[in-house]
């Protein structure tokens, strides 16, 4: 058999020690596969002492992670240190600087640095993988960049977070409010003790951005995501969804608008209506799904783990593997050079139905100021839910779904809106997911 | 940009020229993924006159397909002629005596020959690929052998078999009897003149001994797949199903049996009962879907069209970007020589829930010599639908599931009652997908 490829891993978290233990489990399989052993040579973690379950005497020990780039005895780095910048992106750096391939799972550094190290690491004909930076243990990047390759892709969407998926399930399920479920989901550790960057929709939207460039040959463009999270979203928003026929969803969505010649690019996150018929609307928990729609291919769904040590570890090391047998895919499945410049995209004109939900005070008169509201705009009203009592505050919910309009009309329902006396807070609206 | 990697098509029926379609519509995008620029030389099909929608004009035409394989102007040769023998199999014989790499989508000639064809190819160094060969459009070939390579699979499922989809879940949709409705889908041109293969489960099982062999890493055994079709589900069943809170799927299923000591392959196609939470209950129409489950990632879905001119091609197209990218894995995810020989799983030890229809006649007594039965062979009775009203020919359906019983007791139950009076047709014995 040929020689080992050895690696190098930098840092020793749950993800870390998963690479370990699956490196160590099943290591006959992966050199059968690969056609040669993977080994671990030098690790490197902040804490020397800590107790993580493996064991690492066998593996010599950096206490500098970037010094592992510069060690003759590793081939590929495996960066699991987390941050866009920082150590991160030093030890990233110099990987390429020192002829080393590097695998990641940093989904903010390829967002926010992917082209930069993309030509870097061409330069250097060194391979760059990052599968394990989108939807954990789904092989979504090879679907796309590979599986999909042959086809012209105008949209790719999904499920990008766990926990926003989590939450928003677990409130379906038990009628609990976003806040409880919340609290509940950190004592449980399946949401951090700052859960910003999942619930206001930045994980996902560093995932989307990813997804984008490789799934339109785009050049990245992470700045340019519309970002919406779920902590706006009520328990009553989902009795009344579940009462239309939908559930609700974070969703990012990437799409090309061809509409003015120019090919621009749409990249947002938020929380959507999904009807009960639609394959995302029966993905529960901490699940993830990719559903990537080509000019052959038709449409095409990923579902699996998109979090959690076992399947990140799994796409990590797929990434290894592939490095193992010669693969020499460009990381955004063209060189970085050809990837195209594309400004985002204007998103009033686009079609579609919503859903918009209003708090109101308990008064006559409210209904009439809404309802010629979205006239003036010209927003015409599918079907509208008033719930009978009021709350505490003295509040009602109302939420009504339109019918197929202009963004544009709804946003302007809105700024007529702002302001009035007929609201007691902002109305939250959230799109309804089509075919 | 480097130079075009030149392939030669044989076989130029729908899926043929999709793929012309293909290469010509995409080329632009194709070459940027490609790295370098697909370019159809020759051409081959029966008919040299007949209309096709495409000009073939700028490619070579041989009226041989075997002789394609000795041009000096290919690299690659793709086989869409089909059969599992014939001038496919001297095809892909000759492509690879001549040094050249084969993409083909025919899996009834990769079932059957695929060991020989992976081992020939890799003496002369050449690219075997077949991803077109199983679920169409979905890259599950790709899935399981790079993407889900780090994991020991345990257990790979699905629906493979569009067709025998489309007649489950139309029967679903309209309550009409299988005979009905697949002539209705052959009327449509969803089921050939002659749907054996597919109704009898025959396609799929091709499907499934290839990604068997993919995902466990075992010797491909098309002849210990255990097969059985859908042309004995009737509307009553469907109907019992839903009641009962399932679907009815046409599903593969293989699996390794550790149970002593030396690992064993089970792999049948069968008629099941999938509980409607489950991923693969919204699997409707002409659509595949493949489960894999593997010891770090888990539960992996992939689903998409699992047949038709343009997803097929796509996976084609997908193979030759592969291919002109210069990746370069084995076609079973290991060298043949290495795939572990494994002889078939007894199956009879196995725990789980069957639905078992019974048609009877319409008397007293009946279902005492039933439930009998099941009580001398230790099938404990979870639940029993007996239908109000006798059909035309005086019979009464009779449908019950059983309790997690071995499967061994359930095939005694069915030799007790062979011949019985209290039975007026064989049973139907469908097994429950569960966790």
């Amino acid at each position: 058999m040929a020689e080992p490829l050895k690696i190098a891993l930098a840092g020793l978290g749950t993800v870390g020690t998963g690479v370990v233990r699956l490196i160590e489990t099943n290591a006959d399989l992966i050199a059968r596969r690969a056609g040669r052993p993977i080994r671990i040579t030098a690790v490197s973690a902040r804490d020397r002492s800590k107790d993580r379950g493996v064991d690492l005497s066998p593996y010599a020990w950096e206490d500098d992670p970037v010094a592992m780039a510069a060690r003759g005895d590793v081939d590929v780095v495996v960066e699991l240190v987390g941050g866009s910048d920082g150590p991160a992106l030093a030890l990233a750096r110099g990987a390429f600087k020192h002829g080393k391939g590097l695998v990641t799972a940093n989904k903010a550094m390829i967002a926010h640095h992917g082209l930069e190290l993309a030509a870097s690491a061409e330069q250097t004909s060194v391979p760059l993988k990052f599968e394990a930076a989108v939807a954990g243990g789904i092989p979504v990047i090879k679907g796309l960049s590979e599986g999909a390759a042959a086809n012209a892709i105008d949209r790719v969407y999904g499920i990008l977070n766990g926990t926003c998926n989590y939450i928003l399930s677990t409130m379906e399920d038990t009628g609990a409010d976003f806040g409880d479920v919340l609290a509940e989901a950190q004592r449980l550790g399946y949401a951090e003790a700052d859960p910003t960057f999942d619930i206001e929709g930045i994980d996902a939207a560093h995932k989307l951005a990813i997804l984008a460039s490789i799934a339109f040959g785009a050049r990245l463009r992470f700045d340019a995501v519309e970002t919406m999270g779920i902590s706006r979203v009520k328990a009553a928003d989902i009795e009344q969804a579940r009462a239309l026929g939908y559930v609700i969803r974070l969703i990012g969505t990437a799409e090309i608008d061809r509409g003015e010649g120019v090919p621009r690019l749409l990249q947002r996150v938020r929380p959507h209506l999904v009807p009960f018929d639609h394959p995302l609307a029966h993905v529960d928990g901490a699940t993830n799904a990719v559903v990537a729609e080509g000019n052959f291919m038709g449409r095409l769904l990923f579902q699996g783990a998109g979090a959690g040590d076992g399947p990140t570890a799994s796409a990590v090391v797929a990434d290894i593997i592939d490095i193992a047998r010669g693969e020499k895919g460009a990381a955004f499945s063209m060189p970085a050079g050809d990837l195209e410049a594309m400004e985002p995209a204007p998103t009033g004109h686009r079609l579609g139905r919503s859903y918009i939900r209003f708090t109101v005070p308990d008064r006559p008169g409210v209904l009439a100021d809404i309802t010629a509201a979205m006239r003036d705009a010209g927003v015409s009203i599918e079907s509208l839910i008033q719930k009978g009592d009021p709350d505490d505050d003295g509040e009602v919910i109302l939420a009504l779904v339109t019918h197929e309009v202009p963004e544009s009309a709804v946003s302007e329902a809105m700024r007529i809106l702002e302001g009035s006396h007929s609201l007691t807070a902002q109305p939250l609206v959230m799109q309804i997911i089509g075919d």
